[in-house]
């Protein structure tokens, strides 16, 4: 299975969830100025693979039926991850993604910014109009530990005695925390025992491990054509990942090792339609170039 | 009364407040990690006039005692400031700001807009706990227009046709809303009544709109060392603002009229001290360059 076909999987589950979520999303960034229109039809077409949206309905669905509070929250994670990717691709001067054009490319870095402050506003926006303060503060606390993440990497920039503990800490916090916090979400929203969202955190924590290796090892072995994202812009930008610092095929095993680790994970949920759509999630997005 | 003396009205009545406040805001922003730490000390130590957190202080004790929930919004809105700050200054390249080294010219854009995001969604995070969604969504929503407001201006960049109804339209969504919002919010905090907060968001509006007004004719006739920003910056970034799209004199004259506006809507709040600082506190920061 590759990414492209992830929306196979999704179709059978979750894909009328996800549009909605998309829906959603949409109606919140939507502004009466038209100067501005250009801009947020820009997020609006750049949908991704909603990952991060996919894995928290998925683990809402573990539970039972998936709601519109699944859905609302689905889309603020989208929000907040496109801003994410807004100003990441600023600091990294990435010229495509998704196989287009990044918003800095087409408009500089003045644009990319302020793009990217306002999703994460509205993000909040949205989640403040839900009247669930423990779902804000992880979201926002989320926000803050991707921020933080970030700047470790930043100031880790150029370091070639960077430990792999190190690198364990910035991915953590930079990529892992994310799909942990939509997980434990998922479960969270229905009501589930804390015992079961933990478990959630934990599969998400390990799957964001594993799937930010994997980027990280395509970056270095894949092609633009493949990825849809300027490649060797780790490299370029100085930043040193697992693949430079142990070498490809320590990569692959810690790579298996993590995505096994979060898929046993799943095991106390049962055999599920959404336990396997889970399964088949961590190891569509973890697929390793050969 | 200069904007260096602002100090003297504030201590008479909040400055006790101001100072817990900026506590408040260093707490939220405390990090485990000390690789982050010269960032955080760096946004600690670079407190300005805390303009925002004293009209919101001051506001609130329009009715009365000023309360904790007071103190901690006053924090947030500095928080959410001085991110807007710090993204600004990448935006502008801006080199000094309070007399000080930018982010931006002493890291890097990457760290300056990390440590923006960061900030932002601290935030967040501190306003999460307040279990106060009505006003989560204020700040949200204010931090949102703050954004519009740069993106508008970023669009009319050297358009020599702006109008001076695009001018005003910018300066609100930049400026005067957040004046707006934490004069508001000072009441909302008391439980005032809603046509008692309405006058105040009304009063912060004018009041910012004749404050962001004295910004701009500052940064065409003042020097970097009276203003401690680096001078002439809307010029060189081709943002025309009012005093070049309708010359000085008139630039004056809505200076006043908008902080009149701004003031004569204290009137129903009588002749309590917190009144009269906030009367003191809007003519100090639209005081005009001779």
């Amino acid at each position: 299975m590759t990414a492209q076909n992830l929306s196979s999987v999704n179709s059978v589950l979750i894909a009328d969830q996800l549009a909605q979520a998309h829906d959603f999303m949409l109606n919140q960034l939507c502004c009466a100025d038209d100067r501005l229109r250009p801009f947020i039809d820009y997020i609006g077409t750049r949908q991704g693979k909603m990952l991060r949206a996919s894995v928290l309905l998925l683990s809402g669905g573990l539970f039972g039926e998936i709601n519109q509070l699944h859905i609302k929250i689905a889309a603020v994670v989208e929000m907040i991850h496109a801003a994410t990717l807004l100003h990441d691709d600023v600091i990294d001067n990435g010229q495509a993604r998704r196989h287009r054009a990044t918003a800095n490319s087409l408009w500089g870095t003045n644009t990319a910014v302020l793009l990217g402050d306002y999703l994460l506003s509205k993000a909040f926006v949205a989640t403040a109009s839900l009247q669930r303060n423990d779902i804000n503060r992880i979201l926002a606390e989320t926000a803050a530990t991707i921020c933080q993440g970030e700047m470790l990497q930043n100031s880790c920039r150029g370091d070639s005695n960077i430990s792999v503990e190190d690198y364990l800490d910035i991915i953590e916090k930079k990529t892992a925390v994310f799909f942990a916090a939509c997980a434990q979400l998922g479960g969270i929203i229905c009501g589930a025992e804390k015992t079961d969202c933990d478990a959630l955190y934990n599969f998400g924590l390990n799957l964001g491990l594993s799937f930010q290796m994997t980027d990280d090892l395509i970056d270095i072995v894949g092609t633009e054509n493949e990825t849809g994202k300027t490649g060797g812009r780790d490299v370029e930008n100085e930043i040193l990942t697992l693949p430079a610092i142990k070498g490809i095929d320590f990569t692959k095993s810690q790579i298996v090792r993590y995505r096994q680790k979060a898929v046993s994970l799943l095991d106390r949920f049962g055999q599920t339609p959404a336990a396997a759509a889970l399964k088949e999630l961590a190891a569509s997005i973890t697929q390793m170039p050969l």
